[in-house]
């Protein structure tokens, strides 16, 4: 469609991503060629190092560039909690929050029958053996409300009663959230939960 | 926010591309380290290419790899028509509408004396020059219905007035276009642009 091979291989492999398409692609990739220094080559370095260097940490799962990554080796965070998220993005997410102190535990997914997704496909094994080595005395649920993450909650909950305590992710408002545009299962949730003020 | 400085680099670079932001950028990146023999490592290399090979055009404006590009190469599209556009998107649209098969000219913008845009600016003179050179018979105004758009294509005719016919776009329904959906100057502008069935 442009008149370069180069071009047109460039825009198909951005179309890729998710969140872009064949249109945002070739804007996307128009922008970079007209701020190629400042930003197409820095990107395309920026590329190769991540390729290089990416890993998955071997205690937690998360994507970090080292073996063990810097939260599994922060002795400050050393809590005794374990927070279970389904994915890598859930983990960056509960960073931004700034609540959590303690260490994480990435499933790499849901339990789904349906595609034939077990125990053993995700690192629930793993992390029956961190609570054992790691002196972890509670295990925060923070998978979504979905069917498949609820599902997932109460696996691992069955699997670790009696061994630490079990907590989930409070339901309820968000917070600059208005009623009006809440689903009725959040308002039923926030309700049941209400607390006194 | 990710647990390696490398990837919340190419996270930030990410997010400055049109039509991605910080979210969408988290997620592409993700992705692609989950993809990585087959994504990203190809990805970072199609940028490099790109960014030591891409070049626009010397006559016409367009973004190949070669000093002059295929469209201006190709002895079948010597035409003696040249079709103006603002800028090289609008060049690969019209391209893939496969309906001209003349040559184009990108401005490389519109004018606008509010942001002190003015005709050399613009590659409004190599226009002229190409017209002598090129034999050029017919020029179609392709720019935007806005209100640069139309101040820049009537510079352009004041200026080529005699040298050769000036059209421009068909303005109206557009194909699939529901007129329920339609704004009232498309509709005007296809009323008054109406034809004999």
């Amino acid at each position: 469609m442009s008149s370069s091979r180069d071009i047109d291989t460039l825009i198909e492999m951005m179309a890729r991503l998710p969140g872009l398409g064949p249109r945002s692609a070739r804007r996307a990739v128009l922008h970079m060629i007209r701020k190629r220094e400042r930003l197409l080559t820095p990107l395309a370095d920026a590329m190769q190092t991540v390729a290089a260097t990416a890993r998955e940490c071997a205690v937690c799962g998360n994507i970090g560039s080292a073996e063990v990554c810097d939260i599994c080796t922060d002795p400050r965070r050393a809590t005794g909690q374990i927070c279970v998220v389904e994915d890598v993005a859930d983990l960056w997410a509960m960073e931004r929050g700034q609540a959590f102190r303690g260490r994480y535990h990435v499933l790499g997914g849901t339990l789904s029958a349906l595609d034939g997704v077990g125990p053993e496909t995700l690192r629930i094994p793993q992390l029956g053996e961190r609570i054992a080595e790691e002196g972890i005395t509670e295990v925060i649920l923070a998978l979504g409300a979905t069917v498949d993450g609820q599902t997932t909650a109460h696996y691992i909950a069955d699997q670790l009663e009696g061994r630490v305590t079990l907590t989930s992710l409070a339901q309820g408002v968000p917070v600059g959230g208005e009623l009006d545009y809440l689903d009725d299962g959040t308002i039923g949730a926030a309700l049941a939960a209400r607390q006194s003020v």
